[in-house]
């Protein structure tokens, strides 16, 4: 193993040599550069590095041997002195001496930061990911591609990419679509962050679910748009107020989830999907769909999204977060070309482009089929998991959860009982190790839902058990309690 | 290989189920999602998969078959008809119904799409990266970690490689600091947006060098911030002229690049480094160092940062596109804790976190010593290069080009006699295959320098000669034509 190079700070100012490089070694010691035990270069080394005569090195090192700032080790070598105390670097103190902005507010979606908490997410299971023919994959696109692969590129992202994932939506989701109108994004997250950076601005309003997601409104209000809630119900975002809302003012955007609703995983009716179209069009705001777990329905075949029946309208939104890995931070828009060009604008600003190897790799693991059978398997999978969470929930939290078996996705919406104290049981829970989403994290305006979204895709047998008792036995210590 | 399943929209007003069935894979082959020769799913399949008996979706292909828009091959199965007319995806006339924002002005910054064409860039040469190792790393972290690197994660990045990172600037940049002083972002590029977008707003000033780098000013003005240019000389930005505007007006922040200005490779002096801490305590202004190119020094030791004598009002920014490549996409920004913090709310929103296993896999990459030795290798060979652009510019372009060789970095910067058309020169390049980059994309005002940046980085000997050998021509073409 070879090191960095040590480089010092050597100053005129400090008189001969040797003391400019004493100085400049003392200084490193005492700001924490160099640590208590660290090794020195040889002498031999430093002299070469620093342009001076040996003689000078060996001087300084002497000098600050008997100071005991070093100290040396017969033919092992020159150590900063063990003893010295070890110098933490002064982050605390160090400003910064300009204004700073508001800090943001804690996070109230994550759990606790202790793997030994459970939590009901609904991300996926990403231990049955496709491993090794990935990491073939990446290798074979650094070898072969890399000098391409590793440039400045298309912002759109890797074409072979696109058309993977054009073909996919063409078969899969009745979008008659091509490369060319695709855009490859860091997660959905960074497509919501373009459109309410590039489309919308200060003024603008972007009416979204009441019951939500609460990190798209975040994004979509980047711009300094302003979010206008709209209710849901059983049918999915209530089209009819959003009507009266339209007359009311000017709606730009329209963002929705209608496959499987987040939270509530309810699916839009065909009647409000083809009305939400014609308000879109009468009122000329763009329609937001995000289809983020489209893969995964268990009852039925899954329903095309809105921009199948019309894509003038809506940018339609996807993720692979949900169907590989959430750190794999792949997404995809697609919307009309000139949308595109805002967006990619934008993108331009922020990080130029998405990560080429990357994308090539991931264009080789739909080739190969392996994104393909890597569905199928986590659709069979995740609802055994819906079934199995049902069957639980209904044995143990039957007269304190109301819920409705979803068609799809990855997660339960279950209503609590209006006696029960959420803020409590959720308190017994965690100290049961198992850690519950408020529902004030998921609602747009100052009045949340009682209701629990219960994720099941990550949760195997055995710990789906543990996780719903520990959730039965807090809700006792809460009876007891109160 | 196995591909995705075909999904039908069958609609129950169309009639029976096989009339759906009928019209369904009618409107797949008309809009283009079934290409002329593509395969149907055998029939069994299609059966199970809509959930019909298998005789519905013969009659169906029967009926389609006849109609021509199908064919059946013996013993080879159902294919959509071949010499049906390609329909390409609808693209064009696709929207958008709502109104957009003017799109981007042409971007005057990259050379044609032509692999033919050389361009002067000042990027690396990413033919050398130790690519082996790097993919060994990758499969490493894949099979190890990747339960938790392909997990949301630390938005910071991940700890290793902000340690190694922090290691390295205290080694060879005499930075003090530790791996919670820094944030890992996609590139410098990123590093500066989320500053303009979460730190600097509408009715702010950031004062930058004249001559520069616009992708940085962009992302500065994110959240609405306005860009002044400040003079460049011989010296660096010139601080006097900066202290003077201080006076006149509000500051919120200053961006330089010191160690090798862009685009005229200067460094700034002692005296004005000083004197720019001076300015930036005394009128709280955020002073934005961007230090890309920070390895690639051959006259000298590199000058340490601005950051080293006072990192208080500075944030640092580094990035690994000049070591590695530009498409790793892995910058860095090291400020105070509070600084950071309201950086990391910014790309929560963008893009959540960085590529966990890329990230991870780089960390094991400065384990090893292979960025360490590959920095070593390059540093070397740019130094080469440098030696020799120099050479065949005093050779060939003596009497047009002015220059001093610059003690570091990837590009001279050359004054072009002002006897030159410097805009007829460029075409008559391109012509003979090689692109200029226009002065007018480097300059914040509408004064652009009869300059021109010449990188050397990527350009090994052969062509380097062909590239200023189709100058010189180029040159006298204009001396002829003129």
């Amino acid at each position: 193993m070879s090191d960095w190079t040590l480089e010092l700070d050597l100053r005129p100012g400090d008189g001969p040599l040797f003391r400019q490089l004493h100085a400049g070694l003392r200084r490193a010691i005492a700001d924490g550069r160099l640590a208590p035990g660290a090794r020195l270069p040889g002498s031999r080394t430093l002299a070469k590095r620093l342009g001076v005569h040996r003689n000078t090195v060996l001087r300084a090192v002497a000098d600050l041997t008997a100071d005991g700032w070093l100290e040396t080790v017969q033919s092992s070598g020159t150590f900063v002195a063990a003893d010295l105390p070890r110098r933490p670097p002064p982050s605390e103190t160090t400003g910064p001496t300009y204004p700073l902005p508001p800090g943001p507010p804690p996070d109230d979606r994550r759990p606790p930061d202790d793997p030994a908490i459970l939590s009901f997410t609904s991300l996926p299971d990403v231990e049955r990911i496709p491993q090794a023919a990935w990491a073939r994959a990446w290798r074979r696109v650094l070898g072969r591609h890399g000098r391409v692969a590793l440039d400045y590129a298309d912002p759109r992202g890797d074409r072979g990419l696109r058309a993977a994932l054009a073909h996919m939506l063409a078969t899969t989701r009745g979008l008659a679509i091509g490369a060319d109108d695709v855009l490859i994004t860091r997660g959905s997250q960074m497509g919501l962050y373009l459109i309410g950076a590039a489309l919308l601005g200060p003024g603008d309003v972007v009416a979204v679910e009441r019951l939500g997601y609460a990190p798209a409104w975040r994004a979509l209000a980047a711009g300094g748009a302003r979010i206008a809630p709209i209710p849901v119900d059983e049918g999915g975002v209530d089209v009819e107020a959003l009507a009266r809302r339209c007359r009311r003012e000017n709606i730009r955007a329209v963002y929705v989830t209608p496959h499987h609703q987040y939270p509530t995983t309810v699916s839009l009716t065909a009647q409000r999907r083809l009305r939400l179209l014609d308000l879109a069009v009468e009122h000329g705001f763009a329609l937001i769909e995000d289809d983020y777990d489209h893969e995964f329905r268990f009852d039925g075949p899954p329903l095309f999204p809105i921009a199948s029946v019309d894509r003038r309208p809506v940018i339609y939104i996807g993720t692979l977060s949900k169907v590989l890995a959430p750190g794999l931070r792949c997404g995809f828009v697609v919307a009309p070309p000139p949308v595109l060009e805002r967006l990619v604008a934008r993108r331009l600003d922020i990080d130029r482009q998405g990560d080429g190897v990357g994308e090539r790799a991931l264009a080789e693991l739909f080739a190969e089929g392996e994104v393909q059978r890597h569905v199928q398997r986590m659709r069979r999978l995740y609802h055994r998991r819906r079934d199995r969470l049902a069957g639980l929930l209904r044995a143990h939290l039957g007269d304190t959860l109301d819920f409705a078996v979803p068609a799809g996705g990855m997660a339960i919406w279950a209503r609590v009982n209006p006696a029960v104290d959420l803020e409590r049981w959720s308190a017994a829970a965690l100290a049961r190790g198992v850690w519950l989403m408020s529902p004030a994290a998921m609602v747009a305006d100052d009045d949340p839902p009682a209701g629990l979204r219960l994720g099941y895709a990550r949760l195997a047998g055995d710990t789906l058990t543990r996780a719903v008792r520990a959730l039965a036995a807090a809700r006792r210590d809460g009876r007891r309690g109160g």
